[in-house]
């Protein structure tokens, strides 16, 4: 039996209020290793033509082979699901404890089917998942949801709840945990709200914590990863770099200066005075604290406070793509309200970038006359913004339609251009004519507009695992299927995909097949991540995203970078498709099914 | 045993493929009669929180103890659900012959459940219903599908089919018949298309034909009902007057001179050249030949011919709400233009009166600078018009929005006040600062915007029961509680609603008497329809749609008609809302626990 997994699941169906466990097949688990992989895996059966609102739809909760375990920033836990924002397969990722605990509390994860007729919260304790009414949680924001559960059930357990976002089905609702920490892409939380799922509370006690197979080698590969994490003549490790500092904020003073921060909707490439939106000045004038993850020594976390007409909002975290969506995006670098609309998002339970995108393209189509609603909204309106944030979660006038997301209002109002979107899910915080590896990462991430699947800045800013060009468009194909892979396979142990700065296939592998207990070498593993990643593509094939689903907003394709660091420069992806689709063997985006049956995929696809 | 019914009703399991066969419930039966009345206590029965799209909601295909008998005008059929457009419970009707053979296939009615996988078709015959693969018809028009299973089941079959806009789920998508009668309105078609339903072929033979219980009652019933229906003296008998020449758009001529016929949009209240759409001009230059339905004298139905780029295209009906909806309310008179647009709005199965509001609000948010995407459309462009039809039952460009209909494309735009709507459901072809009843039977009827709820212009212009002025807003509000009750009755026979012309309680309860075999008086046939419309109203407030969901479109109130016959006219809602509330006994359009003890449905709703 291979080690690290509680070797149970929990499959709860939501109508009926029936619960059943079973173990995972340790041939599942060899494929798809957990998290991610193995929650697309399960999400893959249940059909990629379900209507993701349809209490058919599965949401998978899953954590890894890691998780809970001693392993170095092994505190993620998995959410997937086909997206109501996207309709493809999504797996969206949170920080904390939660994953962790899960596995204390005897799982390997959750699938969800059904729909409860009344509000419900589960209670995962002792092996055991039950369920509970929610009816006085309902229309609760995230943070009132945590105190009362955590009052309810001590402060041991862990509470992921969705907020009245996810309630009233906003397309990019998600979930947070009573740490803040996001599960925030793709409308996981929409999912939770058309089950009438309005928490999950976990009680686990560390004393579970799984023991590695290969105490030896754990030893070995524990050694070697907090070597690299903390490695003092690395300046890309995570523990000592900006990261450790000033938490992924420490990017915007970068991005800014490459002419590779989206600003004005993406109508420029920088902005002035970003520095008050930038982690370094958080970090002078607004920091209470570093706060961080279950066994994580980076601490990125960084508890702020900010002053709101005479009152203090304090709250976790001042991030990156969330200061940039709702400020430089929006057309201001206003330090209080950019960060009281991160606080606001996450009370509501919305995704920060989509919420920024969607007050960005309501902006933009205000300003051009595209809308002449009387809820119109001009760039760097603060307050409006704030306004137009409640609209959206309680879907009034024009939030009703924004909660469809950006792309589907940009539609509806005739102007699909100005909506910076692929497959759906609009763009993170970097623009692609001054990153090009985003460009190529943005068109294939199976989820929609994405940094995550494959984090090219890492080799074009940081030069990890190689230093690229970022103004260059060739080697980023191939670029783009390696980092897809091997983050496939992170989020699959599930660890943080910040550990990549210093860990690379060897590492995990290490790490790996000592909880295992069986040799894992570095090719298994970009193998598994690559099947994941196929697997993932088949899915959205077959739920109708095929030839021609893998573009980019005409936006970058057509209007030149107007900042210093990428003046001029456009998108070259049509470029970067050829060299990306010849490196995956696939055929205009569509997995051909000789590709299904080289990874092992087919044989269990066979009938579809 | 009640007589006129074959006491049997199949459940059909449209996931499981299973169906089953009941005895409706006698007591059903003598408080909700059949059709509508049935139909609507099933749905209700279903619960009033299904979501329209979901497998869960029930759609029911009724008809009525006199469906298949020699009564006069007893050729409709109802199709009853919870409205994908509104959200209320909706019922609409058709003619034609499918009514009758589904009674003489030896069935009151289907209650269809669930969603197939693939596209599945109903044969209804012999007492046994039967599911048979549709995915060769999947995508097909209305009328190829009527072709293909005649061809395949003869043509004794009759076939009711849902079309491309049925499929696409346009939130406003119908049923038509072979006979290219629609049941119209409320989006029956787009929840069989979420259920992949294409098709119902009925096979009944007319020796099926259920007889009377009381033969020598029905002998004087039905003469008494042929004597009123030709009734040479009476000028509103359907046989006589202009309803059998002219069909129903022998009103054309008549609201426009009114200052009765909403144009442009409603923007104004007649139109120029409103002739070359008018009943008459159609019957002199267009006419192919008169049609009617199972066991009726009028012939209303008109089967015409136009001529469109050197093509002629023939098809039947050029009805008054159809002429109006994709003509005048779109600022043109084109005969053959608005022709063509309702030949190709039956060929893919839409509501032509929210099909041509959607094409009305198109062009005024165009016009007024709401909508500024490129596929934005002027008053008066009849080509462009189809291509948006088009656009719209294959969800396209702005289409896409258009299909969810027009309400919610307005308030996308940031401008419901140009949506002429109720509870979701655009207006037919009666202004109500013209036809003052309008505007109350429009604010109140249970599925929204509606003139077959109370159609008060039988009062207001023709003088049925009573003359009443059209100006005049005081006495509207007890005129539509009463033709509301009567309707909400023979909607349940299934008679159709032009009987009313002719017919009262009086001859509606003999030939009901004569069938069900036991006396039945005018005042039970009254109080039936004031049963059914209550628990229709109930159904609606439980559903949300609770006080303040009685209202009428700004423009109607505010805008003061423009054209004679109604210059200078408002609608007085209030007024009117207070005068029919006490009437009802309602409080603020919530229907009271006492009212709904007093009519016998509260033991049923007890628990609710």
């Amino acid at each position: 039996m291979l080690g690290g997994y509680a070797h149970r699941i929990a499959r709860i169906d939501l109508t009926s209020g029936k619960v059943e466990y079973f173990a995972p097949d340790p041939k599942d688990l060899e494929m798809y290793v957990g998290g991610r992989g193995l929650g697309v895996k399960y999400v893959f059966e249940n059909g990629p033509q379900v209507d993701p609102f349809s209490p058919d739809n599965l949401l998978a909760i899953m954590n890894g082979p890691l998780s809970g375990t001693r392993a170095k920033m092994s505190g993620r836990l998995a959410v997937v699901t086909k997206s109501p924002l996207t309709g493809t397969v999504t797996d969206s990722h949170m920080g904390g404890w939660t994953a962790a605990k899960l596995k204390w509390a005897g799982f390997d994860g959750l699938l969800i089917k059904g729909a409860s007729e009344k509000p419900v919260y589960l209670l995962v304790k002792d092996g055991e998942v039950t369920l509970h009414d929610a009816s006085d949680l309902w229309g609760k924001t995230t943070h009132e949801v945590h105190r009362i559960l955590r009052e309810r059930h001590g402060e041991e357990a862990d509470v992921m709840a969705i907020g009245p976002a996810g309630e009233n089905r906003v397309r990019f609702a998600n979930w947070i945990n009573n740490d803040e920490r996001a599960a925030g892409r793709g409308g996981t939380g929409a999912v939770a709200g058309s089950k009438r799922l309005k928490a999950i509370v976990v009680v686990g006690k560390q004393e579970h914590m799984p023991q590695p197979k290969d105490p030896e080698l754990w030893r070995e590969a524990d050694r070697l990863a907090s070597a690299t994490i903390n490695d003092p003549k690395n300046v890309t490790a995570p523990k000592k770099g900006g990261l450790s500092l000033y938490g992924t904020n420490v990017l915007m003073n970068i991005t800014n200066v490459m002419g590779a921060l989206p600003t004005f909707n993406a109508q420029h490439t920088c902005i002035d005075g970003v520095q008050t939106i930038s982690g370094e000045y958080i970090r002078e004038h607004r920091l209470v604290k570093d706060n961080t993850c279950h066994a994580c020594p980076v601490a990125c976390k960084k508890m702020v406070e900010v002053h709101i007409n005479g009152k203090t909002i304090r709250f976790e975290s001042y991030e990156y793509e969330s200061a940039w969506a709702l400020g430089a995006h929006a057309g201001h670098t206003d330090t209080d309200w950019t960060g009281y609309a991160i606080y606001l998002c996450n009370a509501y339970g919305m995704d920060t970038i989509e919420a920024g995108n969607a007050i960005a393209v309501l902006m933009e189509a205000t300003e051009k006359g595209y809308y002449t609603g009387e809820d119109g909204l001009r760039f760097g309106d603060k307050e409006g913004e704030i306004r137009i944030l409640e609209a959206i979660a309680l879907r009034k006038g024009v939030g009703d339609m924004l909660a469809e997301g950006p792309a589907r209002f940009a539609k509806a109002i005739g102007h699909p251009e100005i909506s910076l979107e692929v497959k759906g899910q609009s763009i993170p915080a970097y623009d692609p004519r001054g990153l090009k590896g985003m460009g190529i990462a943005y068109a294939t991430s199976n989820r929609g507009a994405c940094h995550l699947r494959a984090y090219t800045p890492a080799s074009e800013i940081l030069g990890v695992p190689y230093k690229t060009d970022p103004l260059a468009w060739e080697g980023k194909g191939k670029l783009t299927k390696l980092f897809q892979d091997l983050s496939a396979f992170t989020d699959s142990l599930d660890l943080c995909k910040f550990s990549q700065f210093a860990e690379g296939p060897e590492e995990y592998a290490k790490q790996l097949a000592a909880y295992w207990g069986r040799p894992v070498s570095p090719e298994e593993i970009l193998q598994i991540g690559e099947r994941i990643y196929n697997l993932e593509r088949y899915y959205n094939n077959l739920a109708g995203w095929a030839e021609g689903s893998d573009y980019l907003p005409k936006r970058f394709l057509e209007e030149p970078s107007d900042c210093a660091g990428s003046k001029g420069q456009r998108a070259e992806l049509d470029l970067m498709l050829e060299e990306y689709y010849r490196e995956r063997g696939w055929e205009k985006g569509v997995v051909p099914r000789a590709k299904l049956a080289e990874l092992g995929i087919l044989s269990q696809a066979a009938d579809d």
